[in-house]
């Protein structure tokens, strides 16, 4: 079995492993007496929870951080001693880890309707004394977050650090956000949704109807009669495992070796190794998982609904106050990224604090629970939790390699400090290919109002996040379709111009979601680049250098101060001001600045 | 319900509708006696062919067109009269349609094992007098293609004009041209795959477990038991719906009403829009297809395998004689495009004749049974079809607009006959960025050896498909790797690298797979260019117009004559001759031609 095999293995029975039925042995229990009342109008007499913490609460009780598990977690999210059962997410929790429990007090309950030792179908119902069984009331994720808040309230915290989830946890963490605004600095929603689409709810509907038309199932009172429905129950986990992977994760898995199955002790078909691997996994959940609470948790994570459009998604989530950390992965098609960049595009119009990055992985949607990418997405998290006192622990680390972007000698950003003076303090600022923040960190420590950066690059969006800016991973090719007419005073574009496709669309964007812009680009027009053409015929942008040359610069638009003029007149754009330097001298250059200056800065407006 | 839902709502049940179990009335009937030897060890005593023809049989019988279908079809494929039952490819298949049924004469046979009249498990086994049920022996798509081989033997055709299939059929497709290639003028292989991914095998196991593990499959013999497996059955039709529909497909039918299910009478969950979707298709399923038979093709299908990497798919495919249409659609995630690309990337490491679409369609695996994209696909297959006899019947279509890549005046490519004059006769040649065929028609005209195009735009595949062009629809930034080391005498690119990103690697991929290339591209250095940067400070190219700025251009890379020769020299890569043209005058330029040439046409090789 190949690595990724290995650590799969790994992933999926760290929380089987050995100790299927028997209690979490670091689990505490709080039970809450009196009805609680459920969303869909149902009541539990009482209802006990579960639940692991790690580290030590502060003295001022601000350095608590909830995890959410996802649908077949426990509240076993780490090892509490190195002779520990290895928790679900080991690599992410534990001392000088992502989760720092060195730092801070961390909660994982959990959920209600699990079977781990939290109130769920499996659970005695004190009005019969027996398990509630299909009795037990449809729940949704608010009800599993309201019984999480209370679990918070007996614990004595008033406003949680933050709330981090994934998957099922993420939606956790997303209804926290939404009901519970004032009671997280921040919110880590990763590998998640608003809702689920229609093909994973489609992949749950059908293991539901396998799980509820088996047989064995009983209409829900199996308990004691053997065997239940594990023949149903494994049908939806191996679905849900088909889904968890990425079709190029099941290749490196299973292709080499198609026709040679693990051997696996199984009533299902092992003729393929694929088919193998679902059948292990579809047994053994069974052996650990209780498929009421499997109906019961699916049931709740289809229900959830944020909105399925920017408009509603934006009414849930305006009433939120917390910082946000929003993280995809490229190849999860379960919970595929555009649905995570609705979500940061719903905040970003309610003008909320959101970072967010689309990590490239091909691990599908297990990549939250995988090291492969702990280096991006853990950073992430370290970062964002680490900032959200609101200081900044980190310097932005310099534009120290040459930009590709960047035909100059000098590979520090000259037209920083220029752009910055053009710029009234306490404005709103959107900084579009905002490389490692070196702008917005200059703004910052001026005082500037609210700022947010654009980038491509998955490394800058980390190390911004370290930082503490607000960082959005995104195309400037796609458009700003997330932000609002006029939502900053200044949308910066530095140079960067020269490497956008659509120049038309950016620049026409830039002038509807802010009041003004400001553009500065490499100017052709510079009289070392017309001689290097009209005397020597060679195309211009090799003699200067910068490290490309005309067949690999990432530079793809190539224009003169002159020509932006008069695609400012043309399109009817406002030209405010002009300030023109020649980098090399570092001077401003007033005289024929077609000629004279090699890098424009241009403030325009509509 | 949306369009799409009616469209793929017609479809399905356009097999299904009314006739569920009634004998199909065009049905012919040929039985062959004597024992069928299988390829697994199996054997049928004998076996009896459901196939239904359309048109005429020509007196050269050469116009035969063999339809295979996939995994629930049948030989009803198209309607016989106005008022018949529609066939489940009545869009493409009848008078004057893409397979045009007043040209061609159409056979469409249902499958062995499958249970439309064909001997399946479902038939009474002569020996036993009982259906054969499980005693069914194991088959394969040689199994299947064998058979089809024995009724194209009774038809009395010894040479098919073309095989047609698509999903398993196009599987089929494949095998017939392997296994018989000297039976047939052309395979047309749509939406199909050397072998099931990982993740597609994984749903055809997930399903069959589900049949086999439902208690009333009753080891498979459950005719006259009723209900038999139907629950199974349905589980595995409806994960079989969710593969077939793309995610964004899923989202236009089932988004906006998601909690507003249809009203089915159905023992399936009915919670949600897509669940009674499910529901139908599932039950439906269930009254019209048996259970047996479904287990025999889904696992003739998982054990199909060409080959999964290059070199075995290499060796399957180097027996074929035919000509080739290979197409893909690109939101199909079953038979993703990527399986289709190594089909022909394999064909054309062999030399054969090959064209190749990847279809832009949000219809996922359906998209080759749905007409909204027909005008594409069906063209392809009508255009292949039309020219299976050698002799191309439409000259191509004028590169009328002006190429977006061209800078110059004239939108005719100029350079076309400088370039054919480089070529000597008989050489084979790779023309790069081909569009509709202008350079490749020229050179065929001339009786050129091996002609192969590759082009990004759809619409420019089809009409080099029409032509009877053999063309690959490719991206050359991402390299020619299908192509071994001097395939083509002669690899051209003709006023296409002004558009590539990475020239490096196209250029040093044209070198390898080239025993020399021909580069033709527009010169910076032109002396109009230069004064217009250098006296008027302006992007040179604005100046000289084609319709596109400095904003709006496809070209991406501006280099001069000297630049491409100092590329070559740092390359180590040898010029064998320079043609310089003056293209608004049609003049070759000898005298600087750096300055006085706007177009360069250059030799190379390593």
């Amino acid at each position: 079995m190949d690595k990724n095999a290995e650590q799969s293995k790994q992933v999926f029975d760290s929380s089987d492993s050995g100790r299927n039925s028997r209690p979490l042995p670091f689990a505490q229990h709080v039970t809450f007496d009196g009805p609680f009342h459920l969303e869909c109008g149902g009541r539990l007499p009482s209802v006990t929870v579960a639940y692991e913490t790690f580290g030590k609460l502060n003295a001022q009780a601000d350095n608590a951080v909830l995890i959410c598990h996802a649908i077949s977690g426990d509240s076993h999210v780490a090892r509490h001693h190195e002779d520990d059962d290895p928790g679900w997410w080991d690599i992410a929790v534990g001392p000088g880890k992502s989760i720092d429990t060195d730092r801070y007090f961390v909660i994982c309950p959990n959920v209600l309707g699990g079977c781990r030792g939290t109130t769920g179908p499996i659970s005695i119902n004190p009005e019969t004394g027996q398990p509630y069984g299909p009795d037990f009331p449809l729940i949704t994720i608010d009800d599993i977050v309201n019984l999480q808040r209370r679990l918070v309230d007996h614990l004595g915290i008033v406003k949680l650090r933050a709330v981090v989830g994934g998957s099922l946890g993420g939606q956790m963490a997303l209804d926290w956000a939404t009901r519970y605004p004032d009671r997280m600095a921040g919110t880590a929603a990763i590998a998640t949704s608003p809702r689920l689409t229609s093909q994973a709810l489609a992949f749950d509907v059908v293991g539901r109807n396998a799980i509820l038309q088996d047989p064995d199932y009983l209409g829900g009172r199996y308990y004691g009669q053997w065997p239940g429905p594990r023949v149903g129950l494994a049908i939806a986990r191996m679905l849900g495992h088909i889904t968890y992977l990425s079709r190029e994760a099941m290749m490196q898995k299973f292709d080499s070796d198609r026709l040679r199955p693990r051997e696996v002790a199984t009533q299902f078909e092992t003729k393929f190794s694929v088919g193998s691997y679902l059948a292990y996994q579809g047994d053994r959940f069974g052996e650990r998982f209780d498929a009421n609470s499997y109906v019961t948790l699916s049931m709740a994570m289809d229900l959830f609904d944020l909105g399925g459009t920017p408009e509603t998604l934006q009414q849930s989530l305006q009433v939120t106050q917390c910082d946000w950390l929003v993280v995809s992965y490229t190849s999860d098609w379960l919970f595929p990224p555009f649905q995570s960049q609705m979500i940061v595009d719903a905040l970003l119009a309610c003008n909320k604090r959101v970072s967010y990055c689309n990590v490239e992985s091909s691990c599908g949607h297990d990549a939250f629970l995988l090291p492969d990418e702990l280096a991006s997405y853990g950073t992430l998290i370290s970062g964002f939790l680490a900032n959200l006192d609101g200081v900044s622990q980190e310097n932005p680390l310099p534009d120290s390699t040459p930009k590709p972007t960047s035909i100059f000698h000098d590979p520090h950003r000259l037209d920083y400090s220029s752009i910055a003076e053009l710029i009234p303090e306490g404005s709103s600022v959107l900084d579009l290919g905002c490389g490692n923040g070196g702008l917005l960190s200059l703004l910052r420590d001026r005082g500037q109002g609210r700022l947010v950066g654009i980038e491509l690059d998955e490394q800058c969006v980390v190390n911004c996040v370290r930082c503490g800016l607000n960082v959005v991973q995104a195309d400037l090719n796609e458009g700003l379709s997330s932000y609002a007419d006029g939502q900053f005073d200044l949308v910066v574009l530095s140079q960067t111009l020269q490497t956008v496709i659509d120049v038309k669309t950016v620049i026409s964007e830039m002038l509807r979601v802010g009041r003004r812009a400001i553009v500065s680009f490499p100017n052709l027009g510079y009289y070392k680049l017309r001689s290097e053409l009209a005397e020597h015929g060679r195309a211009p942008l090799v003699a200067l250098g910068g490290g490309t040359r005309w067949y690999d610069t990432h530079n793809v638009r190539f224009l003169t101060l002159a020509d932006f003029d008069e695609f400012c007149r043309e399109q009817g754009i406002t030209i405010h001001k002009h300030v023109c330097l020649d980098t090399e001298t570092n001077r401003r250059i007033t005289d024929d600045p077609n000629r004279n200056a090699d890098l424009a800065i241009v403030v325009i407006s509509r």
